[in-house]
C-alpha cells in the first residue's frame, strides 16, 4: 500500500483502499480520548495511589496516539520509515496500557472501555503495518 | 452548569447534562483532524504559494483544537477561569481559520469542508462558553 | 510591536526588537517541562491523593504552553487575535497552577520550583501582551 | 540504565548518571522548535513550493520530538519498550528530516540551522538506547 492519497478530510468521498488507513487514524483518535478521560478518572478514585502506573502510562499513550493520528492524517511526501516506526511505537504503547487497565477493569469501568479502546488501537496499527 | 461528572469515555452512558460538553470536544476533536487534513492538501496544491496564511493558520487552529478536546476532557478539579480563556481562544483560532478556508472554499474542496468544521467548532465553542 | 520576523532559530542573529517574544517562547518552553516533571513527581509522592488538583492542573499547563510555545514561534502570517487570546489562556493557566503549586512548595521541592517556572511564564505572557 | 529517579527539573540537582537522559530531553525540546521554525520559514520562501517535502517532514519531526521530551520526562513507572520504540521512531524521524535540510542547507539558513539541531538528536537518541 503506497500511503498518498487525497487527505481524509470528513465528508470527502475517499477510495476503498484507504479504509485501513483512515480505520488506524480513527482509532488513533478515539484510543488519544479515551487514554486522557481514564488517567483523569484514574486521578478521582480514593485508590489513586494504586493506579499510578495506570496514569502515567495513560499520559504517555495519549500523546503517541495523538501524534500517530497527526502523522497518518499527512498525505503529502510520506516517509514510510518515520511512519513504520512511529506505528511499532504506538501499538507497543497502547499493548502496555491494555495489558495495565485490564488489571482493574473489573473494578473501573473507565479502565474497561479504556482497554478495549487500546486493543482496537493496537490491532489497527498491526493491520496498517501489515498494509504498507 | 458545572463541568464536574464523569468522564465522557465513549461507551459510558453520560448525563444529558453533559451534551454541551461532550459536543464541544466532538467538535474540537474534528476540527483538529480536519485543520491537519487541509494543511497538508493546500501543501499539495499547485497553487501553494498562495496557500501559505491557510496553512500556517491551520496549524495553529489544530494544536489549539487538540489541547482544548484534552482540557474539555479532563473533569477531575477543573479551573473555570482557564476552561473559558482557553475557549475564546479556540473560537477566536476557528474563526479566523474559517475566513480564511471560505476564500478558497470554491476553488479547494478541503478548504470548503474544512471551513464547516471551523464554524461548527467556532458555535461549539460559544455555546458551550455560554452553559458555563 | 509588530510579530512579523525571521524566525527565531537558535543560533540564528535575532534583533533586539524580538526580546519579548523570544524570553516568552522561552519561558512557555520551560514551563511545559517543569509541568510534566511536576505532575510526574506529584504521582510518585505518598500522599498523591492530596495533589490530585495538583496534577490535573500541571497536565493542563503543560497543554497549553506547548501550543503557545508553537503558535508564538511560527512567524509568517500571525494572527495577532488568536496569539492574544491564547496568552490569556496561557497566562491564566500558570497563574493558577502556580496558586496550587505554591501551596505545596514547602514540603515538595518539585512545587517549589515549577511554582517559580509558572510565574516567569506568566509575567512573560504578560509583557508580551503588553508589547502587542 | 534504568530510568527512574528524580524528576529532571531544571534548577534541581541531578545525578550525573542521568546526564544521557537529561541530553536526549533538551535536543527533542530543542529540536521540537527548530522544526517548527524552520517549517514556518520555510512557507515565508519564494520557492515554498520546491520547500513542501521539508515542510511536511518538519512537522512530523516536532510532533515526534515533542511526545519524545514528555514521555522522557515523565520518570514514574517507566515503560521500557515503548521508550525504545519510540526512541527509534525520533531517531528515524530526525535522520530523514537532516537529510531533507541537508538539500536546502547551502541556500537556506534555517535548513542549516535546522539540520544541525536534527543530527544532535539523532544521536542523543541513538546515545541514550545504546545506554537503556
Amino acid at each position: 500500500m503506497q500511503i498518498r492519497c487525497s487527505p481524509p478530510i470528513r465528508g470527502s468521498a475517499t477510495p476503498p483502499a484507504q479504509d485501513t488507513l483512515l480505520r488506524c487514524i480513527d482509532a488513533c483518535t478515539e484510543c488519544e480520548q479515551a487514554c486522557t478521560a481514564c488517567s483523569d478518572a484514574c486521578l478521582r478514585e480514593d485508590m489513586v495511589a494504586e493506579l499510578v502506573a495506570c496514569i502515567r502510562k495513560n499520559a504517555d499513550c495519549a500523546d503517541i496516539c495523538a501524534v500517530t493520528s497527526a502523522v497518518l492524517t499527512r498525505q503529502t511526501a510520506p516517509d514510510i520509515a518515520t511512519i513504520r516506526t512511529l506505528l511499532e511505537a504506538c501499538r507497543t504503547a497502547c499493548a502496555s496500557c491494555a495489558a495495565e487497565c485490564e488489571q482493574h477493569a473489573e473494578m473501573h469501568e473507565h479502565c474497561r472501555v479504556c482497554a478495549e479502546s487500546y486493543r482496537r488501537c493496537e490491532q489497527a496499527c498491526t493491520d496498517l503495518l501489515a498494509a504498507l
